[in-house]
């Protein structure tokens, strides 16, 4: 998206007076994010980044801020949102509810390597491990129940073949809904975007931060894992890089191992993860809200994987 | 101090387990501080420090704990502790109370220039500001009480001519402890080296994070202010460099204007923040406490300033 709330510099600058942040220096708009308005604030004090809530319900919010606050507090690399005067993340700017959150160093990798993956694997075990102690629960937003809704909202408008992927998929699905898997905070959207890399005394890549937890719920912890091997381990084709899908896993399994279950649930958990991208993808374009959006992302990528993953899917580690 | 308490790799890989933060990969000892151990810590998902307290009561410690969590929650450049996945702070390590802290990026400047000084001002006052709104309350460990009752420990060592400058400024102080001053949590000991600097994309720097709270307590914040003015403004000689001290107190006021009160107290404030330091490390001086210690620092340099101060002060701004 671009900014779709214009917030002017004289209303920021009064509302800022009710956090301990300093006064306003430079407010800059960012053209990135698919559902929020986002925007960088300087302050005499430090850098942050000020995120306006355009369709998340207000009651739904409390659950992303805590979280994100809760793994700030375990030691993850995620950004705590900053309280105001009165301990409160949660602002109202512009009508809109509105959070400020400390803005982390760092740049995305796109073409991650072995050694990306690895951290990323570890990073998200941890995050995985921290969350089991959230007490907060909220169902993933994109999860079965939603696939399936956006399922028949999309199906009339796709081509007979992909129809047919559709339904098959969905037949295969319901049918791998039940397994008990290990369950608990998910980030859910674990993207190379979402992402910041920051570079090191010694010159090495650290994850700098994790952003864009308005995805997050609570759901099986194998579902992150596969959202986020779909994204980080994929070759230009759509095929999972052996050595890339391999370092995640492992260094995964190392702080988390996985369980029996999981191992048996992982090809339908990969396609499942693909799934929900096609879908989210597919709604965007034939279903657009109104509005201003500037970046539709192409359906196209998450079918292909979909269909890449309904050929077979690596074995995780033992 | 350098490391007192000697920390081996394999009892602190297994400690590290209690956490979400992955698993050991270095271990370094840190000759700095002067009341604990610290180590660096890297773990195969980020780097922190790690504190082991050798004198603080662990009582007192969660006092500074959630008054860096409060802060770092405001959007303060404080780092906050990080939990174990108890969702506790502190931990026991090799049989002392233990914290885990994210590490931050920056170094010290040591010569700090006009700039800096109002960065400093800007973020103490933020800090004030945040710091109203904290829930606990544990008296300022170097306030009116302690400097009593130090003076009496260390005045028979005094040569002549100290012990009268003591009694004097001891007669002084009495007749301003009454002042109705506004109070909250301060941090206590705000020193160059206790702030470290980052360099940000435009190459300018900025704070990235205040560390060593184990100081902080409820007092005067005034006191806050002049314990840092006599740091961060003082020349080579002692006295106050003019430029310095009116960038600190002017970036400050603008954030928290100071009172009527507060610019009657500001003269007697910089001789009782001298007063605290002189104190202090006359007792590190006169009455060492067994074990290693390898830095004591000079009290010279602060009965100098004291007798500097006395002399008379510049005017808060109004």
């Amino acid at each position: 998206m671009s900014v779709f709330t214009p917030v002017p510099e004289a209303a920021l600058a009064e509302w800022l007076k009710q956090y301990a942040i300093g006064r306003l220096v430079e407010l800059k708009g960012i053209s990135a994010g698919v559902q929020n308005s986002n925007f960088f604030v300087t302050t005499t004090l430090g850098r942050y980044v000020l995120t306006l809530f355009e369709d998340i319900p207000r009651a739904e919010l409390p659950y992303y801020l805590h979280l994100m606050a809760h793994l700030s507090r375990h030691g993850l690399p995620a950004p705590g949102p900053s309280a105001n005067r009165d301990n409160e993340y949660l602002g109202t700017l512009q009508e809109r509810p509105a959070v400020l959150v400390v803005r982390l160093a760092g740049t995305s990798v796109m073409k991650p390597g072995v050694r990306h993956c690895a951290h990323i694997g570890a990073m998200l075990a941890g995050l995985h491990l921290a969350g089991q102690s959230y007490g907060r629960r909220q169902e993933n937003p994109r999860g079965h129940a939603w696939r399936e809704a956006t399922a028949q909202a999309v199906r009339d408008f796709l081509p007979e073949d992909e129809r047919r992927l559709l339904d098959s998929e969905l037949a295969f699905q319901r049918q791998h809904t039940e397994l008990a898997l290990p369950c608990g905070a998910i980030h859910g959207d674990l993207f190379r975007d979402n992402v910041l890399w920051d570079v090191g005394d010694s010159g090495e890549e650290r994850i700098g931060g994790v952003i864009d937890f308005y995805f997050a719920g609570f759901d099986a912890l194998l579902f992150d894992v596969a959202v986020t091997v779909n994204d980080w381990c994929a070759s230009a084709n759509g095929g999972l890089d052996p050595q890339r899908t391999e370092a995640l896993l492992a260094a995964y399994h190392a702080e988390r191992p996985f369980s029996a279950a999981e191992q048996a649930a992982w090809p339908a958990m990969l396609r499942a993860a693909a799934l929900r991208f096609w879908l989210s993808r597919a709604a965007d374009f034939y279903l657009p809200r109104s509005g201003e959006m500037v970046l539709v992302k192409d359906p196209e990528e998450y079918r292909n994987i979909l269909e890449l993953r309904r050929q077979g899917a690596p074995a995780l580690p033992t």
